[in-house]
């Protein structure tokens, strides 16, 4: 291979620094799962293509990478002789030039991918894991609250800040319709970036107070466009007025949306409340009321379980929609508060039936997701990671030859006997090069154990940040450490 | 969709006890790994097709997962003249039953292979690590001690133990020569083995000295073949006499290689060796010589670094070939010596040229891969899992309503406050059921709070496995816990 070696586009590789970074936002939002009772599971990279398929809507269905069966595959195609017809004339017309082929492979030769491709990668760990309650429904414990930490894959175009293999971190309650589980999952959010030192703007809204307003504003029939339209209001604010008009909405539709957006702008408020509440009230429209009902209720119990510590009346966000279809009650939606980069970090909602599209009906969840990637790219650009975020090495033995490494070998024993990560260099290169290996690896403290050192039973001790240096008994060599380790 | 979901063939879901009984492995092989200076890193589960192709035998390149190119991939084909006439060949004539299909498609459809995929699923650790080694090279300081824990996709036939999707956990050390990370690394086996408390046999060989043997037997230029036999001495004993004689070795060579092997069995054994270093001494075998130098001083570094916890002499065993050509000095493998599982668990050794398919050469390496779905499997068939693998949830609320719910939310972030995992059962539903919860997840403690318990300040707390029931003041709740929790 005479090029440069490389990844797939929108692929990375981590190094041991990006790596010890990840770990701790990963092993950070791990422990606050944990706390909160939640389970881990994994399910694999690969699902079967019906799994995926149509989960997604048309966008998503092309942004699934699908895995080639293996095999000598083609044969599937070459057996059937239906799929031969179609390929056959795919490829002879293609060659006569008489065939618009991008419109004949999306339309016909699409019915065969099965035949050579029938696996694709996980696209979010959501479908998978509806997937798996269903498989799993029997050996289930419900309310089941399981959390997922695991990459997907989506054949995106890459970007700044966009990945086509990124971590999604998961936690659902499955099972339970009690608005305590919203109110619980907040709290984890909180307490997720608390623990990361990160500002954050925690934004909440409801599908069913969205739906009162659809309705009070008779646009209930075009009730995914109008969310559309809304979730834009943070970027364009009242510009979006225009838009439900050029998306053909009426006039008197549009000045009733105008009515409520005018009222306190992106966010609630209580005089908006009032007004939602007085609405549907006077218009009969039970699921607004049931909406405010249950923002009310996981408001209080976010309150009690946060303490004295509250978030205070959390950034609900009346124009906050979110993309994905089967949300249908609370919705979450986190922003770091500082830094330049604005896209979500995390979000979730309530769905009323996820697993149905699998064939278990009325089974309700609801869910979180943590971006990692973004949380990662975030806290760099602030420089909130911990200076030392993991346990690498902490004392590296200099190597001055076999007989010299000989007698470091049972002190290295020792050192790690006593839980601290230890190593001696394997090689008896410059000492130069074998303190700038410590100075790379971040190791603070090196031990050189010569011949002199040797006859004399003891080990000199230099710590590279200070740049103080002492001589030990070889005895004392762990109780040095333990004192100067911090 | 009508049909149970399911997951691919050769793939799993983990539960949550199976993962938490995952991470215990993972945890235990991480921690050994970090207090032996590894640094982790992560490569994306896709590599470039031409980064794998060709690396792992043409039986392993029919193993990877190849994955679709995403958008209307067809159209790379249809619009390259060489393969669509091939592409036009293959439909035309298996539509007129003239074509071997399978054999064409080997023979040439595959070239066109990269034109529908270019990206595949790593088939291994080992081989996107030498990519990663020789595309970050200067921005790694050498000796390189890396981790990885990834998992890795082969399209095996599905058997048991034998999984499409693997994880690997694999310790290398590249851009040392020293014998001392071979060491190194038989240290860190031995603790892994010994913390998961599971006995075993670390078989340690040395591809120098096979290859000295070889030379003394005069199969020199059938080296691979004569290993290939040779591996299987374990279990067909002297019956490899035979295989030799099938594979048309000369009757010298072969009466050559009884004498060795008649000499001890399997193992290693200072007989042996005295006979081999005579042997290689008399007719100037170097490599023969080198190999057995380096053996001893393989030995007499991990007695040192083992101090006072010896292995001993570790079983070395002389028929120890390992498949992968890429070996070239000291090679490893660990089998449970307990149990009905005789498959490898852990496997390596030392590769000469690793980077040099990538076009880095002479940089020398060692590694250790630990396969922790069959360390899992043999754990499970002899017990060994540890009772408690993690901290799951320590106390359960019962919810009693709405109200109730409201008087446990404090005390329940109070608990969690202290560290300790707790939860409230997000519905008011029957006592039963919310026990049986408990029970089932394994839940030590729940904690009972109802009208009557509220009204007097106090919290009933049950030991679910002693069925002890004592009622403390809420105040006391946390005492209490800290005083139960073992």
């Amino acid at each position: 291979m005479a090029q440069k070696p490389s990844v797939p586009k929108g692929t990375r590789d981590f190094s041991p620094e990006e790596m010890l970074r990840r770990k701790y936002i990963f092993r950070t939002i791990e422990k606050v799962f944990q706390k909160y009772g939640f389970l881990p599971i994994e399910t694999p990279a690969m699902e079967n293509s019906e799994t995926l398929t149509g989960k997604y809507g048309d966008e998503g269905d092309r942004l699934i990478f699908r895995v080639l069966n293996s095999g000598t595959f083609i044969s599937n195609v070459t057996s059937n002789p239906v799929a031969r017809s179609r390929w056959m004339r795919l490829f002879n017309e293609a060659d006569e030039g008489t065939l618009n082929v991008d419109q004949y492979y999306q339309e016909a030769l699409s019915k065969d991918l099965p035949l050579i491709s029938n696996k694709a990668l996980r696209y979010d760990l959501t479908v998978p894991f509806a997937r798996y309650v269903v498989q799993h429904q029997h050996e289930i414990t419900f309310p089941f609250k399981r959390y997922q930490i695991q990459p997907v894959w989506r054949a995106d175009r890459p970007q700044k800040g966009r990945y086509r293999e990124f971590y999604q971190c998961d936690a659902d309650v499955i099972g339970s319709t009690s608005m305590l589980n919203e109110a619980e999952l907040i709290a984890m959010v909180k307490e997720v970036f608390e623990r990361l030192g990160l500002e954050v703007q925690i934004l909440v809204n409801h599908r069913k107070v969205l739906a009162g307003l659809a309705k009070l504003c008779r646009v209930e029939n075009r009730f995914i466009e109008f969310l559309t339209i809304l979730d834009k209001y943070d970027k364009v604010g009242l510009g979006i007025l225009e838009l439900y008009a050029d998306a053909g909405f009426s006039r008197a539709s549009i000045e009733r949306i105008e009515l409520f957006l005018t009222k306190e702008g992106v966010h609630w408020s209580t005089p908006l409340e009032s007004q939602l509440f007085a609405q549907f009230t006077t218009y009969g429209i039970d699921i607004g009321l049931q909406g405010l009902k249950e923002m009310n209720l996981i408001q209080d119990s976010v309150d009690a379980l946060l303490g004295s510590n509250p978030i205070g009346h959390f950034s609900s966000v009346f124009s906050l929609a979110r993309g994905l279809d089967y949300y249908t009650g609370a919705i979450f939606e986190v922003k770091a508060a500082e830094g330049s980069l604005q896209s979500s970090i995390c979000g979730g909602g309530r769905y009323d039936d996820l697993t149905g599209i699998f064939g278990l009906k009325g089974v309700s969840g609801v869910g979180i997701s943590f971006g990692a990637d973004r949380i990662y790219d975030v806290l760099m650009e602030l420089g909130k990671f911990p200076e030392q975020v993991a346990e690498g090495t902490r004392l590296l033995f200099v190597n001055f030859g076999d007989r010299e490494a000989a007698h470091a070998l049972p002190l290295l024993r020792k050192v790690r006997e006593a839980g601290i990560a230890a190593e001696l260099y394997p090689d008896a290169a410059k000492l130069k090069k074998q303190f700038a290996y410590a100075d790379a690896k971040g190791i603070p403290y090196v031990a050189t154990m010569g011949s002199e050192e040797i006859a004399q039973g003891i080990v000199s001790v230099k710590d590279l940040r200070s740049g103080e240096q002492k001589a030990w008994k070889a005895d004392d060599l762990l109780m040095a450490l333990e004192d100067h380790t911090d």
